[in-house]
C-alpha cells in the first residue's frame, strides 16, 4: 500500500527531462545504428540497493518511443544484490539508446534514495521512532522524491508549506522582534485562524521552551540540535502531550542511540538533500 | 564571461519550485506573522565554498514577493570562508520566510557543485587537463547544474544528445550485432550525415581501438576506464591526433595522477549525480 | 493574517482568463475607441456583500495593460453596503473595457462565496462551530475559491486528496467488500503509513459506529446527515475525544440549530458547488 | 449534431482539475484500500435533469488510471429522471475513489447548466426566440460551460471579445466622451476596419438610440433591461431589419412573456455565472 | 485603430523563440564580448516596405534582458524606404547579439507579410473590393501573421474554424455521399444550429450553384477559381444578395482586373503560406 | 538514418496548431455534417516535390480523433511527381474535414523546404560542397523545419546559440570598439572557455583578415559576400586548415559556380526564411 505518483505526473515530468536531454533527436544514435535494428538490454545493479523508479524509468522508455517494451522483474521498494537484473528492456536499439540516460538518472537517483532510507530504518528497528525526510528536496523532484524514502521504508513529513504547519526558530524570532513575548497565546491564536486538519508543529533549541509550546496547542514538538541525553529528557517531560521529532546532526551512524530514547519522529535532511546515485546500468544482451 | 543561462529560464526554474513548495501560501508565516512586519536576513556560509546560484535566489525571493530586496556581496565563482556573509535580504517577514527553503535549496545544491568542481580544478592545475562534467545531472536542472560546474571553473561537455556525438560502448556493441565490423568506415559514414559543427567523440575500452577510431576521423578519443599507466601511453600514442579524455573512476585522490598523463579532459559525472549540498543558512538579522 | 494565495499563482489564473476571452484582441474596442484615450471608472456594489479577489481585479486590469491603475478602497474579508465605490480604475480605454469582463467574472464569483460564507459564520456566531468548505469546488478555481471562504470567514476543509485523509462510505464499502470487518485495526494499520502531520477524518452514517472509529484514532469524525437530535447525541457520546464534524443538509435556515449541538466543524459543500455571483458593475466616471 | 470540445482541450482542463485535486497520490484509499481491489460503480441521478459531461466524466477517470472503464447509457443532451442510472465505471477501487470527485465536479456543474438551459428552452418553446448564453462564464472553464448550455437546447453567444463585436454603453459612453456625436457614422467606420466575417451587434437603452443604430449597419440589436412593452414596440420598430435581443432581468417566470414579444435572441447571463450543481453521485455496486 | 494582439500572448510567442534559439546562453558572446561592453544598434531597411512587428522586436530584447532600451521611429503600419532607420536599441553587447537573431525573424516575416499585403491593396485601390488572409498561416504564428496582414492595409478572415463557417467542395460533396441532394435545406438547418453572430459563408465552383446557396441564407458566397468573366457575371447575378468573394489563382498582377469585377472580398493564400521575409538588418553603431 | 524529431515533441507542436485552429470546435462540420459519416480522403501532390511532414500530418489526423487512420505510400526525403498519391486517410468526415487545414499548413511548408533544398543539393551535385540552413527559422518551427532540411537532402548548421560557436562582424565590431585588436588572442581566449565539443566558427568579410582567424584555432571560416574568384581565391589559401563555408547571396542560379570553388559548405537562409508552400491538397474519394 505505497502511496505512488499519479501517470500524469511522472509523464510530465519524464517528457520535461527527454526534451531536455534530447531536444531535436539523438544524433551518435540516429546517424550511425540502423533504424530497424532491435535490442534487448538489462538494467543490472552494480551494487545492492532498494528499488525506486519503476514507473519513472519505463515511461522514459515507452515516451521516447511506444514500440519499447520494459519489465521490471526486480519491484518498486523491494531489495536486490550485487548484479541482479532488475528489468529487461526490448526494442528498436535507436529509442532505448536515446532513452537511457534519462532513465538511469531517475532510477538511480531514486534508489539512492530508497536505499539511503531503508539503512537509517533499519538502524531504528525495534523502537517506536519512524524515519521522515525533509523540504531539502530537489526543486522540480519532490514528487519522486519523497516517493523514493516511502519505498525505503521512511515516511513524508509535510509536503509543502500549505499542507501543515513548522513554526521555526525564525518565526519566533520573528515574533519576539514584533513584541509578542507570549509564545502560548499566538500559537493558540493561529490555531484558530487554520483548518482543524492542518497539524501544528513547532521547534524549540531549549527545554525551557517546551511547556509554552504544549501549553499553545502543539500537536508534535521538533526538538532540534538536542544532545542524547536532552532528548530523553524531553520525551520524559513531554510524556505523550505531543509527537516528538527530533532533527539535526542526524547520522547513520547515531540515529540508533536518537531513536533509543523514545522519540517519535526523527528527520534526516540528508535523505534527499545529497544524494548519492546508486550504480546502475544498462547492458546489451548479446544474440 | 561565465555562460549564465537566461533570465526567463531561469524564472520558469524557480516559478515550478515555488509552486512546488507552497501550492496556496505557507500556513504557517501567513497565521503566525503579521502581514505588516518586515525583516533583515542574511544568508550565511556555514561551511566554505565556492558560490553558484545568485541569480536564482535571487527570483526566490523576488517571485514570491517583488517587494523583497536581496544584494549580494559575493558573487557567483567566488570563494567564500565559513562564516561569510554572502547576501543580505530585506522584505516583508512572511514572504522572506515562505522563500526561504525554495532560495536555500537551489543555492545550496549548485554551490555544492561548485565547490566540488573547485577541488577537482585545483587539483589538477598546473596540467594541460581540463575538468568537465557529464550528463549524469538532475532532471530537469541540468542548466543550473552546468552553470554551477563553470562556476566551479570546470567545463561542460555536451549538453545533449542533441549537440555533439559520443560514440559508446553500447553503440559499437550495436553495429557489431549488425554484422558492420570495420569501424573505421561507420564512423566516416555517420560523419558525413551530421552537421559540419557537431563534434564526434568516440570511448574506447581497449588500447587497441584507438586506431580505428582515429583513422574514422574522431575529434576525441574518451578512453573509459583505462589505468593510469594505460592514459600514459595512449596519450603518446594518439600524439595530438585527437583530444584526449579520461572518465570511469576518478576520484579526488586520484585525479592528479591522471592529469599528469597529459589528457586535455577528465569527465567527472560525480559532480552532478552525487551532490552534497553546500551547508549556507538564513539568519534573522536582530533589529 | 488571511492566507492569500502568491501573486504568480493568481497571474497564471488570470493571463489563462484573459487568454480565454480575448485571444487576439476585443474587436469591439479597438476599432471603435480610439486608442489614446483614457477612461477613470469605478467597480460598484450593486449588493451589499462581502469582498473577496482584490488582487485578481487588479491582475486582470494590469495584465491587459501595464498602463492601467486599480486602486481598491475596500479591501479583501471587508463588507460593503449596496452602491458602495469598491475600487476606482484608471488607464487607456481600449483595454480597460477589455479587461472589465474577466475583472468582473472572478470577483463577482468570488465575493459571492465571500458573502454567502458571511452568512453561515453570522448564523453560527456564539457557537463553539465553524463553517468549512469542501472539495465541491469548481475545476481549476479551488485556490481563489477556497480563499473567498476565507474572506468570508470561514475556514477550509482539507486542500486535496494529498493533504488529510477522509474515510467515506466508500472506502467504508471497500473494506467491507474485501473482507475486512474490523474498522478499528483498519483505520490503526492506515495510520502507520501515514505522515505524522496527516489529519484522519472518517465518516460515519449511524451512531453505532462512533465507537470503532475512536478506537481507531481518527482525529475527526464527519456526522454524515445526521438529524439535529442525533448531533447533540452523538456530540455527548464523543465527549472531545474527537473533533465532531456535522455535514449534510445544512441549510442557512437550519445551520445555527445544528450549531447548536456543540459539534466543532460545520462543512457547506454549497459555499463552493453553487455560488451565485454577487452583482457588481463597472461604471465610467463621466470627466 | 452537437458541436463538441476536441479531446486534446477536454484531457487539459482533466489533467488540471486532477492535479489539482490530488497533486501528489490520494493518502486515504492508497493507504487504506487494496491495490488489488476492483470496484464496480453507479453515476446515478439524485434529481432529475440533463446530462452534459460525458466526456469530461470519463476523462477524470481514465486519466487517472487508464485500467478504469466508464460507459455511459445516458448521453449528453438526453434529459433523464431522479434515480436513473447515468453510467457504470468499472475499474481498480483505489483509482475509482480518487477520480471521483473531479468526474463529479464536472458532470455536476454542466450537467447543472444544461438542466437550468433546457427550462429556459421549454419556457419559450413555439416561440422565434432562441436562448443564448454570455461571456459570464467561470475563467478557465468557457469551453465546457458553452457545450453545457447547447446540451440544454440553448445557443451560444459570441465565444469571446476576439469573434464578433458588441457595443455597450460603455464603448458608446467612450465614444460620446470623445466628442463623437454621430453613432451611425462611428459605426459605419468600425465596420470599415472589422473583418467581413464578424457580426456587430449594438447594445441600446433607450429606443430613441434605435434608428441610428441599424442606419449604422448592426446586424443585431440588444434591447438592454426593455420592459416586455417595449421589447414589443421595438421588435414592431425594427421589422426585420437586424436581428433583436432581450437581455437584462430574464426570469424563467418572464421569459416565456419577453419571447412573445417577437425577439429573436433572449441572453440568459444565470445560465452560467450563478450555476446550482446538479445532485450526482456515485454508488458502489456491492458484488 | 489597429487590432493589437496582447501583450501577454507576444510575450509567449516570443519567449517560446528565444528559448528555441538559445536555451543555455549564447556560446558565441558570452565567451567573447565583455560582460560590462554596452552597444548601440540600428534596426535597418536593405530594401523598401511597410512595417510589421514593433511590439515583437521589443519583447525579444527586453525578455532577453531588461536592461535593453528599443526605441521605434517608424511604427507599425508605416512605410518606409531603403536605408530608412527602423529603431534604435541600446545595452549591454552580449544580450543584444543575443536577441538580434530572435527579434529579426520575426520582424523580417511579419513585415514581408505586411509588405506584400500593402502591393495587394494598393492594387485594389478604387474598388469596393478589400484583401483579405486566409487560414494558411505557419502553425502557431496565426496571431501574428494576421496582425500583419492588417498592418499592410489587409483584412482579416475567419481566425479559425470555431469563430465562422465556411462551407467548402469537401463539406458539399460529403453531404452528398450522405444523400443531402437539396442544399438550401442543409444550410438552413445548418443555420438554425448557429449561434446568432456566426457568419455563413459557402464555396461554390460552378455559377449553377448560386441560387441554391443564397436561398439557404449565406451572408457570403465565395467563388472558387472563377475566370474574370465569370465572376462579373456571378457579382450581378447575385446583386447584393450576399458578399462575394472571389479567392483562388490570385496573383499581384491579376488582383487590380478581378477586383474591378465588382466583388467585395479577394482572399489571397499567399499573404501568408509563402512568405518571402523583409531585409531588415543590425547595424552596430560606432562609438 | 534520417534524425527524426521526437513523438513528444512533434505532438506538442501539432497539438498548439490544433487548437489554434479550432479553440472550440468546427462549427462548419460539426452543424452541417452528420457525426456517423465518415470519408476516404486522399493526399495528393498537386506539383512534383520531396516529402517531409509525415509523422506531423498523421498526428494532426490522430490527435484531432484518434478514429482517424492515416496511410503514407511516399515517405519522407522520397520525391514524387504532380497528381501522386502521397497518403490514403479513412475516418470519421467531420474530424477529417476538422484536421485537414493544420495538416496541409504543416506538410506543405516542411515540402517546400524539402523540395527546394533538394534543388539545391543537386544543383552541387559531384562538388565537395554540401548544402546547409541557417538559424533563419520560423520562430517555434526550427525543430520541423531543420528536419524538412534533411529530408531534402541538406544538413544543418548549428541548432541554436548555445551549441556552436559562430563569430560574425557585429562580434568583431564589438571586440574593436572594445579596443581588443589582436583577434587571434581573443579567439584564443574564447576557446579556452568553451566546452571541447564546442565548433567554432569566425564569418569574414575580406581575405585580410583569414590569417588571423586560422591562427585563432577556427575550425571553419565563414567567407560573407565574396565572389567566386574570392571565394577561389580563399580555398586556395586556407588549403584545408579549416572548413570553408560560403555565404551570402547564394542563389539556384548561381550554387553550382560557387560550389566548383571548393569550398566545403554553402549556407542559404532562403531555405527557411522565404518558403513558398508545396501544393498539395486533400480529395474526397467518392465512395
Amino acid at each position: 500500500m505505497l502511496i505512488r505518483p499519479g501517470h500524469d505526473a511522472i509523464h510530465r515530468l519524464v517528457r520535461m527531462a527527454l526534451d531536455e536531454d534530447a531536444p531535436w533527436g539523438d544524433v551518435t544514435s540516429q546517424t550511425l545504428i540502423a533504424a530497424s535494428m532491435r535490442v534487448t538490454a538489462q538494467l543490472v545493479a552494480r551494487e545492492p540497493g532498494v528499488l525506486s523508479g519503476e514507473d519513472v524509468f519505463i515511461a522514459a522508455m515507452s515516451l521516447t518511443d511506444p514500440a519499447i517494451s520494459t519489465r521490471f522483474v526486480v519491484h518498486d521498494a523491494e531489495t536486490f544484490s550485487e548484479g541482479t537484473v532488475l528489468a529487461t528492456i526490448e526494442g528498436p536499439a535507436q529509442a532505448v539508446l536515446q532513452a537511457e540516460r534519462v532513465g538511469l538518472n531517475f532510477v538511480q537517483r531514486m534508489s539512492g534514495i530508497a536505499t539511503l532510507t531503508a539503512q537509517y530504518v533499519a538502524a531504528v528497528a525495534g523502537t517506536r521512532a519512524r524515519i521522515v525526510d525533509t523540504r531539502k528536496t530537489t526543486p522540480g523532484l519532490r514528487l519522486v522524491e519523497r516517493y523514493a524514502v516511502r519505498c525505503g521504508g521512511g515516511h513524508n513529513h509535510r509536503y509543502s508549506l500549505s499542507d501543515a504547519v513548522m513554526v521555526k526558530d525564525n518565526h519566533l524570532a520573528m515574533l519576539a522582534a514584533d513584541g509578542v513575548s507570549n509564545v502560548t497565546e499566538a500559537l493558540q491564536s493561529m490555531r484558530a485562524r487554520l483548518s482543524h486538519t492542518t497539524h501544528v508543529e513547532v521547534e524549540v533549541d531549549r527545554p525551557e521552551q517546551i511547556e509554552a509550546v504544549l501549553a499553545g496547542g502543539a500537536d508534535t514538538i521538533l526538538l532540534d540540535n538536542f544532545s542524547t541525553a536532552q532528548l530523553a529528557s524531553a520525551v520524559a517531560q513531554i510524556a505523550g502531550r505531543a509527537l516528538v521529532e527530533a532533527s539535526g546532526g542526524i547520522t547513520l551512524a547515531r540515529v540508533h542511540e536518537v531513536a533509543e530514547t523514545g522519540v517519535d519522529i526523527i528527520s534526516v535532511g540528508a535523505l534527499t538533500h545529497s544524494v548519492r546515485s546508486l550504480d546502475l546500468g544498462l547492458d546489451i544482451v548479446p544474440q
